[in-house]
């Protein structure tokens, strides 16, 4: 048996253990994992050393080295993670349906796990404790596909979790580690429909479409967000700006930010100016001719502009005739994340939010908002932007499924 | 642009109109539909007789020129279909989370079309009238790709549809069919992301399976159905006879029939013994030596006869030690579809309803409940035995996707 398979087959056979596990129990080895990390910090910042070192060596971007390094603060608000996760109820069991049907018989929709979760991601070794708590308290076992720069970060905090673990009983494969980084085998798991549920990749667009050009297991696709607001003819500027602001600047890196502004043609002068005021070039604009006329563009905006996730002080412009212009753009070129509308109007404000083809459809507010802890769901293992299973911020919750339970006295079907 | 994806383009511009459709108004196309079909049986039936007559030059067998052919009586019947599906309730629009935020926003979760959907089916053409309903109704534009056998019947029954959704608009790109039934643009379709947002396939195990493979889209597995009857030490033995009887011959070639018994070993001779009175050799049963011990096998059972779909008067047989040997049994061979336990013990049923992992799991109910209108939803797209979704039979709500309207006065992040 191949190596992946053998961590598949470890995981399926994990999983059963995991659906008999009480919520009580469950937080018990979630709170030890907290306090056996926090007391195993030396030894997790030892093995992220080893990666940084290699990575240098590789000569990494200095942003790149950044998102690898653990400090121990960053430590602390893994550990507090897993102690927020511990804090949620738990979702299995919940009954979400049912009733008597005829003949007698009783029905029960109850909510269970999923069973075997493959988190394919990048080099946040943050993600590592994060996807295994939120998985382990979903009822799930975990399979870890990181990248090769975080190895051995990971294998450390999935050796203090495995250790953890064990100490309770046979658990230790309820979290698994693929250690061989390989691309060939981190395909094979994409194609192991015999033991994994579902796949999740969290990175940046290249990973989640290979994902998806290559997994036979159901994929979600989370995280991609070319966000947009659109500015309407009665918008309040003072608010438009403000929202814009927030919106692309307060954190750039993330997926809720925008990367697009679309302003109504009658007031994009004012509004210009008034971002401009602001700005004064921190953010750089590429924008259409019309937005040129008003502003410093780097550049003027061709379509790939529009469809590009700048991630940085960065934006698209473009200068639209109506709401129905900014709805067809952004449904052309959204990745159905986050979208705003800032206007007065009631009738746009409802033909946007009707007719924006995505998870998040904002009226005069933040599209920096679209997150479970935001929404009130405690957690989230990412944003969907796919329109199958769940769409938005998926906590505890949406990483579950449901059976139905039928009891009766013989009933057969006539 | 190639013939498929002229075909997705015009599906994606259809969704949008069918967002924004009342639910009255999509009720009266339907109901048109119902009537327009009704109509114009004298075509669909000369439609139909070239797809009999080129089959029967290829040679199809009897049982599937059955499944092929149309009459009155079942034109009628897909008519009845699409009449019951006006009468549900529209599920778009529904209110299904939300409330208010700190800092005063306000969110709505509210159940939307999931946009467009690809249906994959085989030689059965009522399928085109019956997916195209349940598709309209949950505002979503299909795309059918029926088999060839069935090219001229799914033309005529798509042309009337076609025909009527354009009285009432420029609506008829809400149903289209693949007029190429090529593989490779069968394949073009499961890869067609940029406008496909769902692909249900229909038909046997081999047409699921090649769709797995291929797709790059979301899918939603259906109806596989490997289904089977646990009878354990306390069962009521003429209960569990009664339903075994039922679930395996009442309508061998669905999903929801079952293909497998396992019995438990202390009762194993009385319970063949009566189940033998009763079927006197009409089931062919394929056992294992301690099932041989008590009644005449086929063969004896090996792992290939467990994991087949016999979709006939045939089962498979196994004798087990206890509860736990037959839910191990299960979770192997089982394709997570619908499983019965026949038993008095509480402590057993329990343990059963808990630990198969399936999407309906039974006690002393026959397995042929798992069915949407059995189970209250009015009608049924498939049952899905995936985990990711939706699970067990799929009715309009499970064809909906939602998103998060989210309103404030301007609020940003801090």
């Amino acid at each position: 048996m191949e190596y992946i398979e053998i961590l598949g087959q470890n995981a399926k056979n994990a999983a059963p253990l995991l659906t008999k596990m009480s919520a009580g129990l469950k937080n018990d080895v979630l709170s030890q994992i907290a306090k056996d990390l926090s007391e195993n910090k030396e030894a997790i910042i030892a093995a992220n050393n080893l990666d940084i070192e290699n990575a240098k060596k590789n000569g990494m971007s200095e942003s790149l080295l950044d998102r690898l390094t653990l400090t121990e603060k960053r430590i602390d608000a893994m550990v507090e993670g897993v102690e927020k996760v511990v804090s949620l109820d738990d979702p299995i069991g919940e009954v979400i349906g049912g009733g008597e049907l005829k003949n007698g018989i009783r029905l029960v929709k109850k909510r269970v796990p999923i069973g075997v979760i493959g988190i394919i991601f990048e080099s946040r070794p943050n993600v590592t404790v994060d996807a295994m708590a939120l998985c382990f308290k979903a009822g799930s076992a975990v399979i870890l596909r990181g990248g090769s720069d975080a190895i051995n970060s990971n294998k450390a905090l999935v050796n203090i979790m495995r250790n953890t673990l064990s100490k309770f009983g046979e658990y230790e494969n309820c979290v698994q580690l693929v250690e061989d980084t390989t691309h060939e085998t981190a395909e094979k798991l994409m194609r192991l429909n015999k033991y994994v549920d579902l796949l999740i990749p969290r990175g940046g667009g290249r990973l989640i479409h290979t994902v998806i050009e290559k997994a036979t297991i159901p994929v979600i696709q989370t995280g991609e967000g070319n966000c947009h607001v659109y500015v309407d003819e009665s918008a309040d500027l003072d608010m438009a700006v403000n929202i814009v602001n927030n919106a692309k600047t307060q954190r750039p890196s993330v997926c809720n930010a925008i990367e697009s502004i679309l302003v109504h043609e009658s007031i994009a002068e004012a509004f210009f100016k008034k971002l401009d005021e602001l700005w004064k070039g921190k953010v750089k604009i590429i924008g259409d001719e019309q937005t040129a006329k008003c502003v410093n563009v780097e550049k003027i905006a061709d379509d790939n502009d529009y469809a590009t996730e700048f991630l940085d002080l960065k934006l698209s412009s473009k200068v639209v005739k109506n709401v129905d212009e900014a709805i067809a753009h952004i449904n052309k070129f959204g990745t159905g994340h986050s979208e705003c509308i800032v206007t007065k109007s009631l009738e746009n404000a409802e033909k946007f939010q009707r007719e924006i083809d995505a998870a998040a459809v904002y009226v005069n507010v933040s599209t920096r908002f679209t997150d479970g802890f935001e929404f009130g769901l405690g957690a989230e293992i990412g944003i969907s932007t796919q329109k199958l299973h769940a769409r938005g911020p998926m906590g505890l919750k949406e990483l579950t499924s449901y059976k139905y339970l039928i009891n009766g006295n013989g009933q057969v079907r006539g």
